[in-house]
């Protein structure tokens, strides 16, 4: 088989590149290791930037969106026993996010793309890719029991930080850069109505707790946990509890979270991870085959969308032109974007989150860095900012 | 010796506090452990904010800061090979920074206070302030060869991070918060001319630089240097080719600094130190007896003048209306915009500085921090805003 772009990896990043090449009329074939039930359960991230809904929308991907997801133009910080809104169209001229399930873009996605357009396959392991370096890479993989070849005039690799394509950049060629962090995050679904409409992210010297939601029934709520954390350990009950203590407001005593049934409990790794360049030979990286970003700055999903962006732009304009210049430049031109949401996500991590390792010199910090941002505009307008995801034309 | 405040240190806190007392008809004596010319000869931090020169004028002291005092409009931030310029008056709605040298503010206030003012004591040695817990406390101090007593309404100590006034503080009631920094600064002071205008904040992976001036004839360099540097090891040539590696030019390979004769070479360490409260029943903490800061910010001198201003005004409010409300809300009024002020420093610190245990994970951070600052106005503002000082007034 041979396809103008092979595609490694059926999460978001690929089959959004799938969806813009086909509107582009370049072909592809997607290549997904895993079967489709299980990538449409994925749980990931859900908050979307203005961005990352506009090419969905254009892509054809985003009436269930605009039905379903929830536009939110704030997030409320909570530290020292006390709120504060951070309202994002003020403090940048109009921009919001959107809470939908990451689960759910992948479940429109794939529903387009089987409707029509190119292949998409389940269950079909890549083994290897070879020749990057050359004028016609190949990627070896695993279908319906066979072993099979797909030449590529270009390879996609959006199969994530264990997948196949960021091995296939030889050592020499790639640098790595990276930082673990000291604390994890217990994450819950549960059939509870947010007690909030907006996230409230909590600072507290019992550690960082979030409130986000799925949809206006579930609760999506995070805990900050010390690595190596069994969710065994964390009864629902001693849960709730931890996260009402995190949450407490000292002028509303009797604040707490609306509770119900857990659904879902699972411990999340904190870490940062970059790849440069992005791409070698004829091989791009792109989403989180190059870059990994904590949850806390919500930017992991919207990097991987602005990569597929840029590179779809790049492959529409060698078929119309003829010149590699932007293929040229994609490396470059995403790396500026992911170091800024290294750094933000690095900054809501480090601010939020108490380190086991914290002086409590270090706490007082924290809590300046928050009140600034509580009565700075220019302070406020920067966590917006970056939040809300800067716009993908700017240079900045 | 009675005296309504005994103000413990002749630095730039003790003697802004004895004038601004003076001003308002409120006796006070000064007790300065070391000799005149000691003093009038200390090199310490050169960058007076706004507030601070504001409030030097309406002290009397400001005719030769106006005459000699240098106003800056702006800094030079140099990274990854090149320069970019904070303008402080179009980010700050007009605000700047004076460079006019500590050592100058301390003689012109010297000057004043033995001209018109109350007790100036060198060479008075204090031993311990007694009954700060009481109605009248008291300073035994030691002068002219014999100890001797002065009873005091209130005591403030002005008297720096190893002074007698913040041991007086009884272990159970104060709370100290600190950071010490794996670097140090190997300062200089050379006859050459500024190369530039205003100065130089220089990020580097070999290390910071900083080029600052003390008059249009002299310039003031440092170099980040290890912890434990002895300068005997810096010779002349070797600071200098250092500090022209640190600040150089991708697109401008022949820039270097205007060499001189250097006339004075020292290490100083980078601290963070905070003693909450800065009160305890009569006696006062104000300046480095209270906090210390990174001179990264160049905030310490800045500080200290904040602090007697805030106890000035209450001082005159106890004298006018009987009232204590000011003097009680002292500590809680200053500690706020200290800690501003160590988030600030701690920033410049850790955005500018190579720490020896840095990943290049890290180092990328720094840089896409400073290429932020370099491109977004409000990034470029929180800078700009916390570098020229907040207003007095202002809650925030």
């Amino acid at each position: 088989m041979h396809t103008t772009v092979g595609i490694i990896g059926g999460g978001p990043a690929g089959l959004l590149l799938a969806r813009l090449l086909y509107n582009a009329g370049i072909d592809s074939v997607v290549l997904e290791r895993k079967d489709r039930a299980y990538v449409e359960q994925r749980q990931r991230a859900g908050i979307l930037e203005q961005a990352t809904v506009d090419v969905l929308r254009s892509a054809g991907a985003g009436a269930r969106l605009d039905a379903e997801g929830m536009p939110h133009d704030g997030i409320e910080l909570r530290f020292d026993g006390r709120a504060h809104r951070v309202d994002f169209p003020s403090l940048t001229g109009g921009r919001r996010v959107w809470v939908y399930a990451q689960t759910e873009v992948v479940k429109d996605l794939i529903a387009l793309q089987l409707t029509d357009g190119g292949p998409l396959l389940f269950e079909a392991e890549v083994h290897a890719v070879e020749g990057a370096d050359t004028e016609q890479p190949v990627i070896r993989y695993t279908h319906e029991g066979r072993e099979q070849t797909l030449t590529c005039d270009y390879v996609v690799g959006c199969d994530g930080f264990h997948g196949v394509a960021r091995n296939a950049v030889p050592d020499g060629v790639r640098t790595t850069y990276e930082r673990t962090y000291p604390y994890s995050w217990l994450g819950i679904l549960a059939d509870a109505p947010p007690v909030y409409d907006e996230l409230i992210y909590a600072h507290s010297e019992r550690g960082f707790a979030l409130a986000s939601m799925r949809s206006p029934s579930v609760s999506r709520l995070y805990l900050q946990v010390p690595n190596g954390t069994d969710p065994a350990d964390w009864s629902d009950e001693r849960i709730w509890d931890e996260l009402d203590a995190r949450f407490a407001l000292t002028a509303n005593p009797g604040w707490r979270l609306k509770r119900g049934p857990v659904t879902a409990k699972s411990v999340l790794p904190m870490r940062s991870h970059v790849t440069e360049p992005m791409r070698y030979g004829r091989l791009f990286l792109a989403g989180d085959a190059a870059h990994i970003v904590p949850p806390t700055g919500a930017k992991g999903l919207n990097l991987a969308a602005t990569d597929v962006i840029v590179l779809a732009r790049a492959f529409a304009q060698l078929k119309e032109t003829g010149s590699t210049e932007l293929l040229d430049a994609y490396s470059d031109t995403c790396l500026r974007r992911v170091w800024r949401a290294e750094h933000f996500s690095y900054f809501m991590t480090t601010t939020l989150h108490a380190d086991p390792e914290q002086s409590p010199f270090e706490t007082r910090l924290q809590l300046s860095q928050l009140d600034r941002v509580a009565t700075s505009p220019h302070a406020a307008a920067e966590l917006a900012e970056n939040y809300t995801g800067l716009s993908l034309d700017a240079n900045s």
